[in-house]
């Protein structure tokens, strides 16, 4: 551990399991009961399986009322730092991130970390800066709500009925022809509409990816990705990501000597580095796939939101039909998360059995959000919406990036990306985010850790920063926030002289 | 084939391919020609891969306008008897129920069933006794628009985010009051919300059913979970269903046996037979589970839906805490289908693993939907509705009983469910669904073949026939061409006499 000091602690009443609170100092005292706990976690002294004492126990030691003691204990199995357990108690869980044993046991992905960052981006007091979709603005919504009205108006019967696999045609159509404007060409009969990417993505892994078989990812890539591809069982190859995209040199060595089925990119402003891969690149790695026979899923999350630079076509809109490209997009990322609508534009051979999982996995998406959302994209004013967004987020994005690097340890390497609402971050040597996280989330301000985004050999030092939903008096809250836990946790580098990125 | 004859042709003009069509017959030129196309088909005389003459050529044979060929190679192949190839050409697709060769290429589920039961039920003319699902009637329609304009008028603002992955508790809760109307007792902890009862039944068999293990389901089962077990790569045993449920001998010999991780049941009007377990037959299903240690997978589709008799518990009612049971419920089935909305209560203890799966499929269900229909519960006029539905399907189900066991041919036997919106019927020895099914088709009436509902060896005398979303007049109609286009198939029986059912 790079920094020695542990929490001090500054007891004003008797402890109770090293536990002390403090009565009129503004904190309520469930909160204070759940910090220490994390603390006492996070420093090691509670381990994985430590049982937490008695509800009813703790209380009386502390002489609080039991409710408070209930409360702390909720809260923090609501923060997924303890479980309660069959067998009666209430016990520390593995830590975050840790890795579950393989074996006999199905496979299940990874930690909840969707459910963390939900659960964090809710939690009173923390300021989150774990999302990165976009909040709609008030014109969005009621677009939305109006075009709802409209789909009720004519009456819900048609919906009432199970739909078709591939998608209401209406929305196909709108599909279509909001791709058709990035420059992306295809019809209604090569998109499947999905419940959103997340799910596009896990068809396309369950339908190319045999059990056992190599994938290549970028490293670091979306942990939603890793988790899917360690469920299907695949052997994931990670390709380093450089400031334009893929370590090409590398890809091709891995493409000749593994024979992957498949390769994931996230082309543009990365989940999580918001690296966009260069026109350049995207040519050779459709080139390559060609070459090697090998299919490329192309998560397309927001190209939208650019700040800065030109839109770079999708590898989808530069492959010819015979090409293998699973286009993925999901308009949560975009106008209106939370509806749960994507889709996966899909080479034509692929077709039928993409169709037959989808309809295994859950028949159809719902009709009457597909309606909606058809008729949000059919009255085009999503661009005046979209050119709104893009300049409340280059602020945003501006602005943490400025504070971020004024108030970060000398040494912290700050990605600059182009579009889209994350930022990630490489702090000094000798730093260590698990340490950084614990601290921060005792101060009341998250962010996700890098480990989850790397399939094996995490990088400890980084971090992604996402700036969706953040008003600006809780982004400039927040970044202060960590900026000063940051500060704490460094060892003194009087000898070092700062180094700005 | 017990049918020597085969579709005499009555040739009115010079033929192209085997095709002579009728002008001024009453039937589209178009239509002429799909039916034809579809005998040939039927007959064997086109087999799967064959290629149908250009649409030009065979329209200036015919001396036709290229138009009406196009339309019926496009409804043939939206009816899924061809398809149109990469290379070119409209190709003649492998019949329905043909089983994929399975090997290197990625599991993927059986026939697209349930495009073609869409497909059916919406072409043109034919009458489809496909549909296990009701129609909800206006009042029901007009109670869920009322829930969702409330949902809408209260501002859609908290669902554009993404939502918890085990669903809203406001629909939690209301779920957890509807299941302990029905005698199952539950928390909202343990209820996770998902996308329709497949997806419930598809998570909870990815969760537990490693690839290449065994699972006991009822012969036959719903073919949904047959494909969903292939697709996982199950090894499926098949325990033959008796009028009361599954032979329990069987079922305990298989346990011993083969050692499962899980029994999939259906025990309520199952899915296709009708058959409702008996009460003694769950305790002991419960009980084999319990010494066997085994997971149950109860699939409870629409118990609501009761004509006849009195209601019986659940299993998951009738476990204790500490058995392994996951009951699986989806609103479609009853209220509102098509809002692909149901749920799973699960064993505390698969929990988080389940909703990582489910996190990991499509992050979270729609919650606007969700919203409207934890409101449509809430308002509890569903007593109301329910009794109206049972009221509306008891009387259709009596007449199609009635209808058919006067019209069908002797010998056929006719299930005589309590409930639910399927019949079973097994034809005399001798007669084959798969021939039946092609010559209803023709004359415009659909059903479901039974192949699809077994394992293996299908037993190729069984059809369901499902009375959702008919109407009265349309019942009586195609229950009328179904038996005449029956007794046609059947070879003449002058020595034999009638078995009445």
């Amino acid at each position: 551990m790079a920094n020695g000091q542990r929490h001090p602690r500054q007891a004003t009443e008797p402890s109770a399991f090293g536990i002390s609170l403090s009565k009129g100092n503004g904190r309520p005292l469930f909160m204070q009961l759940h910090e220490q706990i994390v603390d006492r976690i996070s420093a090691g002294e509670l381990t994985a399986g430590a049982r937490l004492p008695p509800v009813r126990r703790l209380a009386e030691q502390l002489g609080i009322n039991h409710m408070t003691v209930a409360k702390a204990y909720k809260d923090l199995a609501k923060a997924g730092f303890v479980e309660g357990r069959a067998g009666g108690g209430t016990h520390v869980r593995a830590p975050y991130g840790t890795k579950r044993a393989r074996g006999a046991e199905p496979a299940v992905a990874g930690p909840l970390l969707s459910e963390r960052l939900y659960e964090l981006a809710h939690a009173p007091g923390v300021i989150a800066f774990t999302t990165n979709h976009p909040e709609p603005d008030s014109e969005c919504t009621k677009e939305f709500e109006t075009c709802l009205q409209s789909v009720i108006a004519d009456g819900l019967s048609p919906y009432f009925i199970n739909d078709s696999s591939n998608g209401r045609v209406s929305f196909r159509r709108e599909i279509v022809e909001y791709l058709a404007q990035q420059g992306l060409v295809t019809t209604p009969e090569h998109v499947i509409v999905t419940s959103g990417a997340q799910q596009a993505i896990e068809l396309v892994i369950r339908l190319l990816v045999p059990h056992g078989s190599p994938v290549i990812v970028e490293r670091p890539t979306y942990y939603g990705v890793v988790n899917a591809l360690r469920s299907a069982g695949a052997r994931i190859l990670e390709v380093p990501l450089e400031s334009d995209g893929m370590d090409i040199d590398m890809l091709e060595a891995l493409l000749s000597r593994h024979r992957p089925r498949l390769i994931y990119t996230n082309p543009t402003f990365q989940n999580p580095t918001g690296v966009t891969t260069s026109i350049e690149k995207r040519r050779s790695i459709l080139a390559l796939a060609r070459k090697h026979g090998v299919s490329i899923l192309e998560d397309d999350q927001n190209p939208e939101l650019r700040f800065a630079g030109a839109p770079i076509s999708s590898i989808c809109a530069l492959s010819e039909p015979d090409d293998d490209v699973f286009y993925v997009r999901g308009f949560g990322k975009v106008f209106l998360p939370g509806t749960r609508l994507g889709c996966v534009v899909t080479p034509a051979r692929a077709r039928r059995s993409l169709l037959g999982l989808k309809a295994q996995s859950d028949l159809h998406t719902n009709g009457i959000m597909q309606e909606a959302m058809a008729r949000f994209l059919a009255r085009k004013n999503y661009p005046k919406i979209l050119e709104r967004m893009k300049r409340v987020y280059a602020t945003k994005q501006r602005k943490l990036i400025a504070t971020l690097s004024a108030g970060m340890p000398p040494g912290t390497l700050i990605g600059q990306p182009e579009g889209g609402l994350n930022l990630w971050l490489t702090l000094p040597e000798g730093a260590e985010v698990s340490e950084l996280y614990y601290r921060a989330v005792r101060r009341g301000v998250a962010f996700v850790a890098g480990e989850g985004f790397y399939a094996s050999h995490t990088n400890p030092r980084t971090l992604r920063v996402s700036f969706g939903l953040l008003r600006d008096d809780a982004l400039e809250e927040g970044v202060t926030r960590l900026c000063s836990v940051a500060q704490d946790l460094m060892p003194p580098r009087s000898a070092s002289s700062p180094i700005f990125t």
